[in-house]
């Protein structure tokens, strides 16, 4: 198809197009003459992986062209192109050595040996989980994650991984795990949030009720 | 005490502690002299909590305003007053109007009717959840939700809730409600980034095995 069709299939705009053609995170169509070149399925799945990265992802271009590097070189294994992509979502950490950091991170390294992961010991994830837990450390929270991790992997294994296509085209597993990984994650943090809600209404009143003006803590459930 | 010990005690600085005067966020001290105030607990409580919404729930000035309001309204309901800080921590959203937005804002009612959540009708997580439905929806990927909202309730009324001290002070209510969502939201985004790339690791091969030049999918467990 020519760049127009391709445009229009794909719902991106033939200047943006054109843009990653330059920036080289779309490949290049078949010059079928001096100044028209045909497009195919291929440059569609790739402009929705683009799509997905920057608009569902929020990565910034320089973190997309690394996730693409990795779709393009065959010679990595699809584990490790899924990797590229999932480090690139976490946000960057610095390590803050001392004993506290420390702690934390034998903390990380323990659960995840507990659990039987299967993680890559440089995995800033670690690093990520690290900082949080010296957060809540340090203001005063239990930091016994094994209930969240556990169930983590719950919903991961049973319900995440099997929207990824590991036989497809490299395209479509990266983009499955880039929206899962973000998508489920907002829909989490939403329901989490409302169970919040409702789990209030029902230790300390409700939210619709008449007793919206009686001074507070007169109908605790304990 | 006086201003200094306040700015000790809290480690927040003074200058910063009189701005929060100056805005209203802290309550003014005792005037025991023409340029002297005595400051006690409950100043350093409201530090506490204003720090935990500043810096961990990352709120606005402005919001942070509105939650301290309705930590000072005695008259506000405690299932109120939490209400207004989750609220505030959510982001801001836009309904689409349309059938597709109906549509799904109908699949999050009828997701709260059927776990007989108590959450208003008005709630702006509503919202929130009803766009990433959209989203999803647009995209192709499957937007049953119900495993992942019962998997939120079970973490919310068997470990989250637990920390919220419903009978102590209204700012240890609304500052542990607001490390609560926020920090634990972070540790579990984490984790399962984490089960995801162990999941992905025990399906196409793991991260630190010899097989990494090989091409892909050769290995695929399905």
């Amino acid at each position: 198809m020519r760049v127009s069709e391709l445009s229009v299939e794909s719902g991106v705009a033939i200047a943006t197009i054109k843009y990653y053609l330059r920036e080289g995170l779309l490949h290049q169509g078949r010059q079928i003459a001096a100044t028209r070149a045909e497009y195919d399925d291929s440059h569609l799945r790739r402009l929705r992986l683009i799509r997905a990265l920057l608009e569902v992802g929020r990565l910034p271009v320089a973190s997309i062209k690394k996730v693409i590097e990795a779709v393009d070189d065959e010679s990595l294994s699809v584990h490790l192109m899924l990797g590229t992509a999932q480090y690139a979502l976490g946000p960057t950490i610095e390590p803050e050595p001392g004993d506290e950091w420390e702690a934390a991170r034998g903390q990380v390294d323990l659960l995840i040996a507990e659990l039987g992961w299967d993680v890559s010991p440089d995995a800033p994830t670690r690093d990520e989980l690290t900082q949080t837990i010296v957060r809540m450390g340090q203001l005063g929270m239990s930091t016994d994650l094994m209930v969240y991790a556990q169930t983590a992997q719950k919903l991961v294994t049973e319900v995440e991984m099997d929207t990824v296509p590991f036989d497809g085209p490299r395209e479509a597993a990266v983009e499955a795990l880039v929206l899962g990984t973000v998508l489920y994650g907002r829909a989490f943090d939403a329901l989490r949030r409302l169970a919040h809600e409702s789990e209030s209404a029902r230790r300390v009143g409700g939210s619709d009720d008449t007793s919206r003006k009686e001074p507070s803590g007169s109908d605790q459930a304990t």
